[in-house]
C-alpha cells in the first residue's frame, strides 16, 4: 500500500519553483533576458577553477579504483582531516577528523544532525524568515519545528519571543546566517547573547540544547558585515555546511558536519551521522566530488558579483521608498511589500515581468525575497521596471 | 538530548568491516599480497573508460553552470530519460522518464523504495541468505524486516517457508538476483512461481504487494545462466539498480528506482521518492556524475575477471569437496563450512591467512561467502593454500 505520508506531501507545492518555471515559460515568450527573474538562489558565477583542474587532473592520472573507490561511511579520512585543518586555520577551532562528517549538501548535513540530537517528539527552533525546505527536513525526523516570529527591525533575533518559546521541550535550536532569505548576518552581540540563554537554559532544564547552525552562505559576507564563526560562541554546536554557494557546485551534493569538539557526546555524534545515513540510504558524497574539494577548501568561486547588485538593488530600493534591511551577506534581499498582501504585490510585480518571492512561505507576511544571484547586467536593466512598477501601481 | 537509537546502532559492528580491516593490517606485517582477502564486496576491475572520458570532456568544454546546476529533485530529467529508454531496449520494458527515480546508489534507491509503499509496522520479508544492511535500511522506515529460510539447496526460494511467512501484514517483498552472498541468480521459474504467489495473496488479502527488486549484480551473470528481469513478471515491481558493479564506481553513489509502469500509481511513486528524498536529505546524487552516467548506460567495465574467478574458485573448492552451489552472477560465492560453526571456521582459516566471511550475519549459519572480486593470480595463488587448510585441519 502506498505510504499516505509521502503521498499527501506531494500536495504541497513549492512556490519558488513554481514562480522559476513561469519566469522560464514567459522567457521562451518574451525572451529570457526580457524576464527579471528573481525566484532561484542558483549560483550565477562558475565554479572554482582549480576545482575543474582538479577533477580533470585526478581522472586523468590517478588511479579509477583509488577515486572511485567506496567512501567509508562518514567520508574519506583525508578530506575530513583536511576539512578539520581547513576550519581550525580560518576560525580558531580545534576539530579533529573524528569530528567531521562528510554529507550530500547542507540539507544532508542538516537531517543528519537533527537525527543526532532529537528523538520524535522533541521541539527544534528557528527563527523567522527561514528557509521553507526546513520543515519537511524536521518533519520526516518525527520532531517538531516551531518558528520563533521574527524581529523584522534588523532580522537579527527576536529574543524576548525567543524566550518565550524556549521551553524545556526544546532541544535544538537551528540557525542559518547569513540568513536565507533575509541577507542578514547575525553579528557578535547577537551570537553571544544567543549562547548565553541557551547556557542557562540547559542550566535550568538539566539537558543539552543543541545548535544547529546552517551555514551554507558562511562565505558570502559583504564588507563591514560583522559574522563570526556561530560554534566559536557554543560549545553543543554542530556546523552544517555546503560546498553549494562558495564554490558554486550546487548539484554536486557536498558538504559536511562538523561537531564541536566541546560538545556533549563530541567524540560519537560523527560517527551516529554514519549509522543514521546507513538507515536512510545516503552513504556518503561522491568520493571523486569528495577529493577534489579536499583540494580547494580555502577558495570560493568569485564571490564579489553579489555583493555588486546587492549595493544596486539596495540603494535602488532605499531611494525609492522601500523599507529594506541591508544584506550582510548572501545573495537575498528582503523589502517589505508596498501593501500588506506580499501574494498580491508580487502578482502585481509580475504583470511587469519582475519575478519576486512572496514572504509568506518564510515565516513572514508582507515582504518578498530577491535572489539577486543573476548578472549584473540585468539588475541594472531591472531598476527602471522596479521603479516604474512602483509608481504606476503604489504611486511611489 | 543525544537520540539514543542511533547511539544504541553504535555497538553493532559488520564483521565483514571487522575482517576487512584485519586483513589490512595483517597485510602491512606479511604483504598484502601474501593475505589472501576474500571479505570486500569491492569491484577489483578500473570503470569503463569511457565514462572518465565523458567526465573530462564535459569538465573542459561545457559550462561549469551545466554540469554542477542544481539537478532536479527526481534527477536530471535527459538522464532519467536516457535510464528509461536504455531499460526498455534492454529488457522489453516500457519506462517513461516519470517512473525513473535518480539515487545515491541501491542504498538511496532501497530506502525510498521501503519508504513509498510501507508504513511503520508493515512487514518487509527478505530471503535468506540476504545482504545485512537490508535490517539497518528497513529499522530506520520503522518496518519490520522478516527473512525467509533459505533454500540451501540452490539458493532459489524456500517456496513453502515464504508461502507461510506470507500473511495479510507483509506489504512488499525483497529479492536480490544476482544474490550477495550465494552468488545464486533466480530463474525464469523461480520469478514466475514468486510472481503467481503474489497475485494470489494480494488478491486474498484485497491489497497491493510490492515486489522491490535490489539490482546491482544485474549486469555481472555468467554464461549460460537464466537471469531474468525481476520487473517483468510481475505489476507492483520497483527496480533498485546501481552502477557501483557494473560501472565499477561504487564510491560515485549513484543508482536509480525504476517503478514498473503497470505498479498500482505508478504515476506517483517517483514524485514520492522526491518528497521522500526533501526529507532525508538525500537530495539527488552528483549532476555531473549523473551526465557522466547516461552516455554509459549500456555499457559495463570488463567484468569477465569475475567470472574467471568464479570458474577457478568452484572447480577447486568442488574437487576438495566443498558443497557449493554454482553461482549465477556477482564476485560472490557460498560454500558450505567444513564445520558447523562458520564462525570458527573462518577463524581457522584465518590463521592460513584466508580472509573468509562467516555466513551468520546473511541469515544462514554453517556457511562462509567468499567475495572474489580481486585479481585473478592471487586467487590461484589461494588455490593451494584453501587445499593445505582444509586438509590440514579438516582432513579433506
Amino acid at each position: 500500500m502506498i505510504n499516505e505520508v509521502y503521498k499527501n506531501m506531494l500536495r504541497g507545492k513549492s512556490v519558488i519553483r513554481e514562480l522559476s518555471e513561469y519566469a522560464t515559460e514567459r522567457g521562451k515568450e518574451i525572451g529570457y533576458e526580457n524576464v527579471f527573474d528573481y525566484s532561484l538562489g542558483n549560483p550565477s558565477v562558475p565554479c572554482a577553477p582549480d576545482y575543474t583542474e582538479e577533477i580533470i587532473r585526478m581522472h586523468r592520472e590517478d588511479s579509477p579504483m583509488d577515486i572511485h573507490g567506496y567512501s567509508p561511511s562518514l567520508g574519506i579520512t583525508a578530506v575530513r582531516q583536511a576539512v578539520a585543518e581547513s576550519l581550525n586555520r580560518r576560525f580558531g577551532m580545534d576539530y579533529e577528523t573524528k569530528h567531521i562528517f562528510m554529507t550530500s549538501g547542507a540539507a544532508g548535513a542538516l537531517s543528519h544532525a537533527f537525527r543526532c540530537v532529537t528523538k520524535p517528539g522533541d521541539e527544534i527552533l528557528t527563527f523567522a524568515p527561514f528557509f521553507p525546505e526546513y520543515t519537511p527536513y524536521v518533519n520526516l525526523t518525527g520532531a517538531v519545528l516551531k518558528v520563533v516570529p521574527a524581529d523584522t527591525e534588523n532580522f537579527q533575533i527576536n529574543f524576548p519571543a525567543f524566550e518565550e518559546m524556549l521551553t524545556d521541550k526544546v532541544m535544538a535550536v537551528l540557525v542559518n546566517t547569513p540568513n536565507n532569505p533575509s541577507g542578514a548576518a547575525y553579528n557578535t552581540r547577537t551570537i553571544q547573547r544567543l549562547a548565553e540563554i541557551l547556557y542557562a537554559k540547559q542550566k535550568e532544564y538539566g539537558h543539552d540544547i543543541f545548535l544547529i547552525s546552517d551555514e551554507p552562505y558562511r562565505e558570502i559576507v559583504f564588507q563591514g558585515a560583522d559574522a563570526p564563526y556561530v560554534s566559536k560562541f557554543y560549545d553543543n554546536s554542530i556546523s552544517c555546511y555546503s560546498f553549494s554557494k562558495s564554490l558554486s557546485l550546487p548539484g554536486e551534493r557536498i558538504g559536511y558536519v562538523a561537531v564541536n569538539p566541546r560538545a556533549t557526546d563530541a567524540d560519537v555524534l560523527a560517527v551516529m551521522c554514519g549509522q543514521i545515513s546507513r538507515g536512510i540510504g545516503h552513504n556518503c558524497p561522491s568520493s571523486s566530488v569528495q577529493l577534489a574539494v579536499a583540494k580547494v577548501l580555502d577558495q570560493t568561486s568569485d564571490l564579489w558579483v553579489y555583493e555588486t547588485n546587492m549595493n544596486l538593488l539596495y540603494e535602488a530600493l532605499s531611494r525609492m521608498g522601500f523599507q529594506v534591511v541591508k544584506p550582510g551577506g548572501t545573495f537575498y534581499m528582503f523589502p517589505k511589500a508596498l501593501e500588506e498582501d506580499a501574494n498580491a504585490f508580487c502578482m502585481k510585480a509580475k504583470e511587469y515581468d519582475l519575478i519576486l518571492v512572496p514572504s509568506d512561505n518564510f515565516g513572514v507576511p508582507g515582504y518578498f525575497r530577491m535572489a539577486y544571484c543573476i548578472d549584473t547586467e540585468k539588475v541594472r536593466r531591472s531598476i527602471p521596471v522596479l521603479e516604474r512598477f512602483a509608481r504606476e501601481v503604489y504611486g511611489k
